[in-house]
């Protein structure tokens, strides 16, 4: 769990695409940044207010969390100065860089000295147990995709703020390092050791209320060979009551594997609702989201028309148009 | 990589049931075994000669494995006696007993000491790259299971070696405890993070020559949603060209799982042929394996024949009546 607010450092980030993790907390959970701070040179700018670390804790932020990549994989000196002077003031760190906080000799020596914490989000801190596939009370959705990254956090996250609009009892779980940092906790399952896979999902989608619905960020894809191990534990760990299929109708091949195409939407479909039922046989396929960013707004509406047809189910691109087609198939569940 | 032969220690076993490591080392590789040291009170009796650790090191062992559990997860005095006095006589040790060799204060002091490994082969030493997906030369057979615990290693070991007979190129390759002592290699696969899954496996079966099989040990099982997502990734990162369906058929419930029950072989093959056609297309199910170990020699064959009859496929139990016909199924590909 991490403390919120948050100070949101955007270091010397060349540009926008450098700041996925600091654009998704300003959009996601804006009540979570106070401002943003930013090195001479930055080329990103969340259009927050800039402010010092003084103003920040003025503001009452408790967590400076790092919202870019760092070039070459290394924390600058320059960064260094910032995180540093930030945890001399009482802030925690809070990053999902591969290159770990806590093997920064000089960040633990100031985090021990003034009592600050480094929150490694790519590490996981909990031991997780081994599954035990018992059926929990409350209901859950997960997004599957026909491949990775197409959308699948995006539309989770779109879901809960309709459903907490409509009065709907709904939680994002994050199973992944961005999603961990927009909501201050949750597991970061590909970091997580395979035996205890579906046991830490089981634990971060515990019993609830029987109207609440837990909205399970998906991780890669039956269909990717590098990652479909992870996949198959979110579905049989996570025991989903819905699922949504998630795709990205333009992509030539399967990310990162030149070889592989994507599969339709149909086979998606008859590969996870067959290993879903596995731990939950009242599961059911209820939507499709589709990735439309690479398409006219007429295509990809012309897109959507005929994938409600042929899959006879809703389907939008939730950025674009909106999850609520999403959530009324949730609603009528 | 574990030095071979071995002097199997079976220290203060009650049974043969707590031998089950040394029994596979006895029974799969014989010439890894030059004997067996035990204790005072030893239940245990491999049928191999008792040796003093003078008299095995005169024989020519490198390494004492500990071939049994022990009790209370302690490694008790009695057992240290044995293990440090071996250490100063310039062994190795190995072992997959889950507290490891590595976390006793006393075995790594004469570990250092004398220059002698300590092997915890339930903890990777490999930084496995993540799975690319591309396809490997040489054939590769997965055992998948109904369940966990169904015969799956014992049916690739009995492959291997029938293989060998008749001088067919074949490599059992261990993804477990046991069979890694076994072998003296593999990947202890549900130790291994999970985005390094797949990948580990690739690195386990590499490119090999036209003609020779990868027999790989399979885990858990698709239908088993503590494990799946292991099985998962052996079937992706394995680009099996052959599975081999293995089942146990009196079991009443899933391993652990009094709420789950197994699947058919039919609805097994359904599941698992699409899922690994992802990574080998030209993926075929070839035969069955089942462990009649409950059922009386006239209902095992009765069994296997229906079996035969509803797959249409080879089908025996590989201890009792030997693989030989999964073995024609492989050599007819």
């Amino acid at each position: 769990m991490i403390d919120t607010p948050y100070l949101l450092f955007l270091g010397d980030a060349p540009d926008m695409l450098a700041a996925k993790v600091a654009i998704g907390i300003r959009d996601w959970r804006p009540e979570h940044a106070v401002g943003q701070i930013r090195l001479e040179g930055c080329g990103a700018d969340l259009g927050l207010a800039d402010l010092t670390l003084a103003e920040a804790k003025e503001a009452g932020a408790k967590t400076l969390v790092i919202g870019v990549a760092n070039r070459g994989g290394v924390i600058s000196a320059a960064w260094k100065e910032v995180l540093i002077a930030a945890l001399e003031m009482g802030f925690d760190l809070a990053s999902g860089l591969h290159n770990l906080l806590r093997d920064e000799g000089d960040l633990v020596a100031a985090a021990q000295t003034h009592g600050g914490t480094l929150h490694d989000v790519r590490v996981p801190t909990v031991g997780y147990p081994i599954a035990n596939g018992k059926k929990r009370t409350g209901k859950r959705c997960l997004a599957v995709g026909t491949d990775c990254s197409v959308g699948k956090m995006y539309t989770a996250m779109a879901m809960e703020r309709d459903m907490a609009e409509r009065g709907m009892k709904a939680t994002f779980r994050a199973t992944g390092q961005t999603g961990i940092l927009i909501t201050g906790h949750g597991v970061p399952l590909d970091a997580v050791i395979a035996d205890f896979m579906a046991g830490s999902v089981e634990y971060l989608t515990p019993n609830n209320e029987d109207d609440h619905w837990d909205l399970i960020e998906g991780q890669g894809s039956l269909f990717h060979v590098s990652y479909s191990g992870v996949t198959m534990a979110l579905i049989h760990g996570g025991q989903p009551d819905a699922l949504i299929l998630c795709h990205e109708p333009t992509r030539e091949h399967m990310r990162g594997l030149p070889e592989y195409t994507q599969p339709s939407l149909k086979t998606l479909r008859d590969t996870a609702l067959p290993l879903a039922r596995i731990s939950n046989p009242a599961c059911e396929v209820v939507g499709v989201s589709v990735n439309t960013q690479h398409m006219s707004e007429e295509d990809a509406r012309a897109y959507l028309s005929q994938v409600e047809t042929d899959m006879d189910l809703p389907a939008t691109d939730p950025y674009r148009f909106g999850s609520g087609k999403l959530v009324d198939a949730l609603a009528a569940m």
